[in-house]
């Protein structure tokens, strides 16, 4: 017990001098947010060198299609109020115009499900088809809702 | 079976006329490798948001650190020679030291091994320790192979 205890604090120390330089970095919603749209954005990318790119990985879009269902679906809270401040290119419509940003989102899920299906399908040129309409869905919510 | 073909036609169209523009775009393993490594910095991010900035999805460190864990898994065949041309950080090092690059690779799969590990363990200060070690690991491999 008593190592376990020592070996804890040692681990924490590093934190207890880093952390509040890293606390200062950003709003947590923001960074948060920002961490999940860098990894849709990271497996949209895959797929493009995979699909267009002809990058020898073609078994893998499956995989990356589900990690963009998966990251969308731990979006969590994102975007609560007061998260429109700091280093963001979230505009304001978001929470002004929230039915929108909501539907939009929603169709950003729903395509990047239909993304999933089509992979698991496993024809490359109806794979395509859904990779193209979840690139224009998150086009369409980045024209509202992200500035440039 | 006319209709299937009908279908997809209209469906591949699109991509006849836009895959030729995106080809030229960059090199295959270049796009491929800047998209698992997005994702692994997109879960890195999400994590740091949740472990240093509270935000509130803790129950959520376990997802991302499989996330890194499986974005390296599939990094595949990534560095080939003759992607040291295009737009890339990647140093010329990763060639001529690939002894050196290759075990820095192989730490940084173990520390994100042992974050998962530490996430599923529940305790926060020992998958601080862990994060902040993976951190390390990434930052050591940059420091080396990636240009600023």
């Amino acid at each position: 017990m008593r190592k376990t205890i020592f070996s804890l604090s040692i681990a924490v120390i590093p934190f207890l001098l880093v952390a509040p330089v890293l606390a200062d970095e950003g709003n947590p919603a923001i960074i948060h947010r920002q961490g999940i749209y860098s990894a849709v954005g990271g497996h949209m990318k895959a797929i493009k060198s995979i699909l267009l790119l002809e990058f020898d990985a073609a078994k893998d879009v499956t995989f990356h299609a589900q990690g963009i269902v998966d990251a969308f679906t731990h979006m969590g809270n994102s975007f609560p109020p007061g998260s429109d401040k700091g280093e963001t290119k979230a505009k304001p419509e978001i929470w002004t115009d929230k039915d929108k940003f909501a539907q939009l989102g929603k169709n950003a899920f729903g395509a990047a499900n239909d993304l999933l299906k089509a992979a698991q399908g496993g024809d490359k040129q109806i794979t395509l088809a859904a990779f193209k309409k979840l690139g224009e869905s998150c086009k369409s919510c980045h024209d509202d809702f992200k500035s440039k």
